[in-house]
């Protein structure tokens, strides 16, 4: 496979991870951010301290505040923006007037209200006019640990399954191994609901609760996505790979990810304004359990976890009573759902 | 429920953190041990420094190195001790001669050459003959955290499920939740075989490997025990439940687990003898990698996350070539097996 140019849309911490990939395949990545000094920090010295601390960027990335330039002649775009800048990026693309084979997007949430999930948001955009072959990318993948090269697993899907097998080409490697999946639902799904349950495992550790209580939630957390998604029209089987248990485990069990911080938190007893203010990094969970809280009632699921979490942030529900909820299960039997 | 009088068989961490939730649900428990030191520490200091640091015995746990003495007119027998025991300790029982209402195990592991579960190989000895009332008690219960009163959930099992209401009417108490399930084979299954991944995530920790990969490990994990105990005979859904990735999480994400630690120090390219020398616990998952290969040769299903730990173990494996086998899929469609 040749080298291509790429366009990353998004220069956070998984943006930048996904572009070091791409650029040691040997691609030449163009990344774009609104943040001048950002753009400056990236292609002078090389590092984006501020979302990966101690790693230097290849050659091969350059970055740049000129919308227009990053998509010049580019052979895919990758969109790694917070699900709330999903329309405003694909509409800028739209506007670009540019020929563009490849949308990979490699953001995890759900619309509040509408309850669209990204590649939907997107095509209510219009942007399968400019192209059918839109790819989600998601997995069990710390950026962090993908920025060190550590060994990382992720799923690629599309309604075309062409597109996907295309994503996979550019992002394989033998550190950044890449599968493809039919189920784009289930995946997009996954990546989204695992921020609910990795609030809900924070919030227990901000209990005092321990590692017994940790398994018990995620194990109850993987059947609660999976029901939901089922009913929405996923494949089941893809709740239990990567995109799915593997982020689900890798979210919650570390204490990388933002959602559970913001858990653990709260479990400790701050109110919701100050975990936000003070985290400095978008939190994905906090909306995404107020989408997957309407989602659910939507459809006629119960969602006890997430309802719990639910309360907390919007309800002034108390963490202690959460955390009873969390660990609460009305059947006997364990199989009675 | 009144008080009972319940025996346990075993003064290690587990049977003794099990002992401490009788005594806190008001029975009176005596524990048996052929260590007559560790019999005097436990009843004279109210402690059991070796296996659980910094832990007070309540005062309904009595212990003693007298078997008769502790099985004299018990209403269950509570066994928590290594697989390698069940045999003798069994034999011993029926030796003694007295009327047992209800049998309780807590052991994770399958017996090589045998390829027998626990619950088969005290059929074996005749336990049976004694009482139909034998119950697996299985979940996600690191010791530690059950002995400091944290929040845990476990699952009990037996073909009689009066027996399994019986266990869970003993153990229920607000922090350790106990449910009961009717699939005795999985529930069994899914506490020893899960003793293999954690040695694998063990050695990819050891290898350097970070969170991603143990995620992407785990997931396939759960994915070939499911594929195995399901080809004899357990439901697949068990091995969604706390007994089977509820154990799993909570074996492969802390350093608490003997496994893990064991798979760490093979990792880090330490050789077997030396690992167990150093444990000075038993390893269970050793000696199950060996049953578990054996098992899935038998019944023709492939399980390369034990083959390429089985390998490490008794073929000199560089554990190098172990971490790929571990992170490797060929198929490149993710639900493809």
């Amino acid at each position: 496979m040749g080298s291509k140019k790429i366009a990353m849309l998004g220069a956070g911490s998984w943006g930048t991870a996904l572009a070091m990939v791409l650029a040691d395949n040997g691609h030449d990545v163009t990344m774009w951010t609104r943040r001048a000094a950002k753009a400056r920090e990236m292609n002078e010295r090389k590092s984006n301290e501020q979302y990966l601390k101690d790693i230097t960027l290849p050659d091969r990335i350059h970055v740049t505040t000129d919308f227009n330039e990053a998509l010049a002649d580019c052979d895919a775009v990758i969109i790694s923006v917070p699900t709330s800048g999903i329309r405003e990026t694909t509409r800028q693309l739209i506007r670009a007037e540019v020929s563009i084979p490849l949308v990979v997007h490699a953001t995890k949430g759900i619309e509040p209200d509408t309850l669209l999930r990204v590649s939907e948001m997107m095509a209510e955009e219009g942007l399968y006019a400019l192209t059918a072959n839109v790819v989600v990318l998601s997995g069990p993948s710390h950026a962090e640990e993908v920025a060190k090269r550590q060994p990382t697993t992720v799923t690629v899907s599309s309604e075309r399954s062409e597109a996907a097998d295309s994503a996979q080409n550019l992002f394989m490697n033998p550190n950044f191994r890449v599968y493809t999946s039919r189920d784009m639902v289930g995946v997009e799904l996954g990546g989204a609901l695992k921020n609910v349950m990795a609030l809900g495992v924070g919030l227990a550790a901000g209990l005092g609760y321990g590692d017994n209580a940790r398994a018990a939630i995620m194990t109850r957390g993987i059947a609660e996505m999976t029901r939901l998604g089922t009913k929405v029209g996923a494949d089941p089987l893809t709740f239990a790979g990567l995109s799915g248990l593997g982020d689900l485990i890798v979210t919650c069990t570390s204490q990388h990810s933002r959602n559970w911080r913001a858990g653990y938190q709260l479990g400790e007893g701050a109110p919701l304004d100050q975990v936000l203010d003070q985290m400095g990094m978008v939190v994905e969970g906090v909306k995404t359990t107020r989408a997957v809280s309407q989602l659910a009632e939507r459809e006629g699921i119960e969602v006890p976890i997430t309802t719990a979490i639910y309360d907390v942030l919007f309800n002034d529900q108390s963490p202690v009573q959460a955390g009873k909820q969390l660990m609460d299960r009305v059947p006997k039997h364990e199989t009675e759902h």
